[in-house]
C-alpha cells in the first residue's frame, strides 16, 4: 500500500467552521483516498457531523480542543488564549511533531501566522515568513508572495522570497528552473524600490540553480503570467491580490448585468450557457483557494475563511499536493544550495551585509 | 459668448505622436466646441496634419518646437535635453505662463512629471505631486492617487494626498464632501502600514470640511467604488492600477476564448452581441484615459502613450472638466481651509511636527 499523506484540520477555523471543514474533508478524500486526517476541534460540534460523513470519520482521529481562535480575535490575544490549548495551535503543533505533514486553517489569517510562527519557528537564514498566492494566469498560474505575511522587506527577504517561491513552483507546477521576476513599477533597472532594485542585481551577479531571475516585472505582468513566481513586499502583495479579487468580481457583475439586460441577450446567454459556465470555472475563486505559509519548519495552508466546501477542499488538495512534491524538501535543497553558492561549503560565518 | 478652455498639447508625445494627437484633438473639439488649443511640436509633421483637420487648425496656435522627447528617455535625461526647447516643455510652460488652463501630453510618464515638477514647482504646503488616475467602479467612478508620481509616502504627504484627490472628487463627480479612504491590509486601526495609521488617526481627529474620511479600505474595495477618493503611495497605488488594468484584459481574453469555442456559443455571441458591446464599452480603457498631477502650480495630464485618437479625446475631455469645474481652485480652497483649521487664521509659523 502507497504511504498515506497526514494532514491536520484547524476544523473550527473560518466563518462557518466544522460545517464547512469536515464536508470539505469529504470531497478531498474522495480526491485522495490516500489522506489521513487529524482533526482537531470542539466535540460537540465535530462528533455528529462526523457520523454524517463517515467516510471521513473513518480516515482521521480526532482530538477535542476547548478552545476554538474567533474569526476577529487579534494574534497577540490569540497566542494568550489559545496556544497548547486551541484548535488551532494544535494543528500547527501536529505538523511541529511530525504527526501530520502539513497543516490547513481557514481562520483568521494574523491569529493563523503569529501561531505557526511561535510553534514551527522560521527556518534558518530565513528571517521572515512569507504568504504564497497561487495566481490563476492567461497561461496558467503563477505564485505569488508575499501576499500579507508582513510588511516591506530588504533585499535580502525579497531573495529569501524568490527562493521559497521557486522551491513551491517547482513542487506545484513541476517546473526544473522556475522564472523569477521581483515586482516593481517599471521594467528599466533604474527604477522602483530601492530594495528591489538591490535585490535584482544580486540575483543577477549570481545566478543560482533552482531560480531563472528573469528581472522586474509590473502589475499587469500577474496576470499575464509573464513569470512563474511573481516576488514582492508584504503590502503591495496583499493590496495586488486584492485589487485582482475585487477587478475580477466587478467584471463578473458587469457581465452578468449585461448577459439579463435584454431579451436578445437572455437568448443568447441561454444559447452560450456551456461558454458561460465554463468561464465562471475558470474564475471560481474556490478553485485557487489556500495561501501557503512559506519559510517555516513546516508548512500550513491557510484557506480563505469564507469558503465553502469545495473551497475548503481546493485548500486540502493544495496541502496534498505540497507533500506529495515535497515542497519542504525541495526548499531546503534550495536553502543550502543558495548558501553554499554565497559563502563556500565550509562557510559557518554570519551572512554579512548586502 | 462663453469664455473659451485654453488646452496646450505635446502634439509629439506618445507611442504615435501627432497621427494621434491631432485627430484625438478634432474629436474632442467636437464635443467641446469652447477649446483652444495651443499646439507644441516639429512643423515637419504638424503643419500636413493641419490641413487634414481643418477643424483643429482654426481652434488652434501652433509653434514649432526643434526637440521632441523619446518615450524611453530618463528624466534627468529630458530635462537636460529638452528644457526650454522640447514640446513637452513649452506645453508644460503655457501653464505657467497662463496662456493655457491645463496641458496635455501622451510622452513618458517620467520625463512629463520631472518637467513638470521643474517648471510648475509644487504647490505652498505641499511636499510632493502625485498622480491621480480615474478608476471605474461597479457604483461608477473613483479617483486614486498615488498612481506612481513618487515612492513612499510619510502621513502629511498622505493628508496632503486625500486633500488633492479630494478637490479633484468635488471637480469631478460634484459630490460637495466627497468620502476618502486610506488604501491598507485589513481594515482594523491596528493594521498595516504605521504612515497610513498615523494618517488615519490625524484624519479622523481633525474633521476636514472638504473629505468624509471613511477609514482604511483594502484592494477589493478599489473595484466596488467604497469611497469616492482611495488615497495610497506611488508604489503600491501603481501595481494596484496595474493589476487591475491587467485582471481586465484576462478575463477579457477569457470571455473572447470562451465565446468562440463551439458553435452553440458564436450563436449566443450574436444573440447577446449588443449586451457584449456594452460591456466591451464598459471595459474600455481608453475611456478613462489620463493620468491628472496634482499638487503642481497648474494641472497637467499625462494620457496613456500607447492610446489612439479616441483614448486621447478622452485625456482632452479630462482635461476641459478640469478647467470648467476649476479644479485648482478648489484645491487652493481646500488647502488654505486645511492649514487655518492647523494653525488657526493667524499662524505664519512652520507645520510643525506630526
Amino acid at each position: 500500500m502507497a504511504k498515506t499523506i497526514p494532514i491536520s484540520l484547524d476544523v473550527m477555523g473560518g466563518d462557518s467552521g466544522a460545517e464547512v471543514v469536515i464536508p470539505g474533508a469529504e470531497i478531498a478524500l474522495v480526491r485522495h483516498p490516500d489522506i489521513r486526517f487529524q482533526l482537531f476541534g470542539n466535540e460537540k460540534v465535530v462528533k455528529p457531523l462526523l457520523d454524517k460523513f463517515p467516510r471521513v470519520r473513518d480516515a482521521s482521529t480526532f482530538q477535542h480542543c476547548d478552545i476554538a481562535i474567533a474569526m476577529d480575535t487579534k494574534p497577540s490575544q490569540a497566542l494568550r488564549q489559545g496556544r497548547w490549548r486551541s484548535s488551532m495551535w494544535r494543528s500547527i503543533e501536529a505538523v511541529k511533531t511530525g504527526d501530520a505533514a502539513v497543516a490547513v486553517s481557514a481562520g483568521n489569517t494574523g491569529a493563523l501566522m503569529a501561531m505557526s510562527k511561535f510553534c514551527l519557528r522560521t527556518m534558518a537564514n530565513i528571517e521572515r515568513p512569507a504568504i504564497a498566492a497561487i495566481w490563476p494566469t492567461s497561461r496558467g498560474e503563477s505564485v505569488v508572495l508575499d501576499v500579507g505575511a508582513t510588511i516591506g522587506a530588504d533585499a535580502q527577504q525579497l531573495i529569501d522570497f524568490a527562493i521559497l517561491g521557486g522551491a513551491m513552483a517547482r513542487a506545484l507546477f513541476g517546473i526544473e528552473r522556475p522564472t523569477i521576476g521581483l515586482l516593481n513599477i517599471g521594467v528599466e533597472e533604474v527604477k522602483g524600490l530601492e530594495e528591489v532594485r538591490t535585490a535584482g542585481r544580486l540575483l543577477r551577479e549570481t545566478p543560482l540553480r533552482s531560480i531563472d531571475y528573469a528581472g522586474f516585472v509590473e502589475g499587469d505582468d500577474l496576470g499575464k503570467g509573464t513569470v512563474d513566481v511573481v516576488v514582492t513586499e508584504g503590502f503591495a502583495g496583499n493590496i495586488a491580490l486584492k485589487t485582482a479579487e475585487g477587478t475580477a468580481k466587478q467584471i463578473g457583475g458587469y457581465l452578468r448585468s449585461a448577459m439579463s439586460r435584454t431579451f436578445m441577450s437572455r437568448i443568447g446567454y441561454l444559447f452560450a450557457k456551456n461558454a458561460f459556465d465554463l468561464l465562471k470555472a475558470k474564475m471560481d475563486p474556490r478553485k485557487v483557494n489556500g495561501g501557503v505559509f512559506l519559510g517555516l519548519n513546516g508548512i500550513v495552508i491557510k484557506s480563505h475563511g469564507g469558503t465553502d466546501a469545495e473551497g475548503y477542499a481546493a485548500a486540502i488538495d493544495l496541502a496534498y499536493d505540497m507533500v506529495r512534491n515535497e515542497l519542504t524538501h525541495k526548499i531546503a535543497q534550495d536553502l543550502v544550495h543558495y548558501h553554499r553558492g554565497r559563502f563556500g561549503e565550509t562557510a559557518t560565518t554570519s551572512t554579512g551585509d548586502l
